[in-house]
């Protein structure tokens, strides 16, 4: 093995794996400060990782003089490792704490943060998103991340089941796959090409030999609206099968839809404190015509005539 | 349901599922024509689906003639569906045949295809691509987009078990992540940006909250030559873990590697007639230091010096 700074330092636990039952066990954790409060002689230190949170108990004297001093001088979001013994203690919040023997720290934060990290909503967008990777170490954000990667999860379990292949189509194009969207242009070597917004004729064309395709992939539109209704670049979740039809079709995605809803609601009944709430998937989506929706449309008194878009009225 | 060209007609069997024990069963298959062979008041059809291939067998009299007729006159890689009763029958390739109670044919092919789509290899590469989804219908090239789709399901399995999560990070960026690339430029809207060579600035920064994560997607390399070694575009595997050195992440991409392989053996294993075969995985892969690898290519000959990237002498 090549020495590195963090040379024999490895975690042992995760902090949800920290109950009682390991009481006076030497452990090495890791991750990063989430509060520190000193009184005089004593100092708690709280610190998360991917699985949760821990309390560090440093007295001075049961510690060296130098842990001690680094754990009361830590400011809150230094990423450290921790080595240190287990104590059963129905004071600490989770019903253990750690004595700490030695400690590491892997990156030393020396202004305090804009923005604590337990606080559930931070008003100021701008500050957020300059400091995006301590903003999504607040657990309501973290939690939306792992459940979409539980929904991507999901999904193609979903297509394999299904025997789809898994595709990757070109998102550089020299032309257009659909008429009428907005497209980047990219200097491709001495050429004009563009951003592919849409794996469609590319995946129509594989279905000729594996009849079921699919690719989840980012697409890109250069639409200037500033809607909620398109972005500039997207992952978009694409299928398409040979010897069926769009009846055929709607139901997959009927499908697709229904499993995302009951991951996420799976992902939130097993991660208690999440904050997102979803309702019940309906269990058969109403079909209409295109004739029937744009008289939907055009009954609230909207100008969309035969061969629009369908869109509500704005 | 809105009706369709297609209708009530649906595939009941792939033609593995077809055997002598449904003899006399009524089926219905979807597939594209491989062949067609025609003596009086016989013809022989083969039609492939994903799964293989099944025999049809019309004769004059035994069907209308109309089907008959149509059958007859069918070219190779037109796409059909064919409604018909098992036979079983020792002389058939897979042990039944089909006799043909009606036809519909969805696509048809009126020019011959300028290759045989069961040949193994095609010199004209010129020809393959213009007509790369005829192309892709031989079963060689076809079972190598099915092992691919496997090895990407294989290796993500491997990240969702070892917990990490998937992310997807922006594609279209405002500045270089790693010096020296080669980068595409963009028209964002009234501005330039690029398309990111690598997602390592997010993928790191992400780590900051998640730990773990990653992420295949597509990265995109301006780079001038036309070596074997860099594509414009191809797909990336990458994954980011806090806590860890880079011995640990050797090792991650050491299980990466072998599982693909075990994956791609497993595939061919399963799949008879595959032709790509490649050896065992090592069970570790050998490790060298920088100054290691640099003497041993110095010692070929090569100008290469401390600070260069590590090819081998041209």
């Amino acid at each position: 093995m090549i020495e590195t700074e963090l040379g024999e330092w490895r975690r042992t636990h995760y902090s949800n794996n920290l109950d009682p039952s390991l009481s006076e066990t030497d452990v090495t954790i890791m991750g990063w400060v989430s509060s520190v409060r000193g009184h005089g002689n004593i100092s708690f230190l709280t610190v998360i990782d991917r699985m949760g949170e821990i309390q560090i108990v440093a007295k001075k004297g049961s510690c060296s003089d130098n842990v001690f001093e680094i754990i009361s001088k830590l400011k809150e979001h230094s990423c450290i490792g921790l080595k240190g013994k287990i104590n059963a203690s129905e004071k600490a919040p989770s019903g253990v704490e750690i004595y700490p023997k030695d400690i590491r720290v892997f990156s030393l934060v020396e202004k305090v943060p804009p923005f604590d990290p337990y606080v559930k909503t931070i008003k100021n967008i701008d500050t957020r998103l300059e400091m995006r990777a301590i903003d999504l170490r607040r657990d309501s954000l973290k939690k939306i991340f792992q459940a979409r990667s539980e929904v991507l999860r999901l999904i193609r379990e979903y297509f394999y089941e299904e025997n789809f292949i898994e595709t990757n189509t070109p998102k550089m194009i020299a032309t257009a796959t659909e008429g009428g969207a907005a497209l980047f242009p990219i200097f491709y070597y001495n050429k004009e090409a563009f951003l592919a917004q849409s794996p469609q004729l590319y995946k129509e064309q594989l279905t000729m030999s594996f009849e079921k395709v699919f690719e989840i992939a980012p697409i890109f539109r250069a639409e200037p609206s500033r809607t909620n209704r398109h972005l500039s670049e997207a992952i978009s979740i694409d299928f398409e099968e040979a010897y069926v039809d769009y009846n055929d079709i709607m139901e997959r995605i009927e499908q697709v839809i229904t499993r995302s809803i009951s991951a996420v609601q799976k992902f939130s009944n097993d991660n208690p404190g999440t904050e997102f709430v979803i309702p019940d998937p309906i269990n058969t989506i109403p079909v209409y015509t295109y004739a029937e929706l744009l008289e939907k449309i055009q009954s609230t008194g909207a100008k969309s005539q035969w061969g629009d878009d369908l869109y509500e009225s704005e």
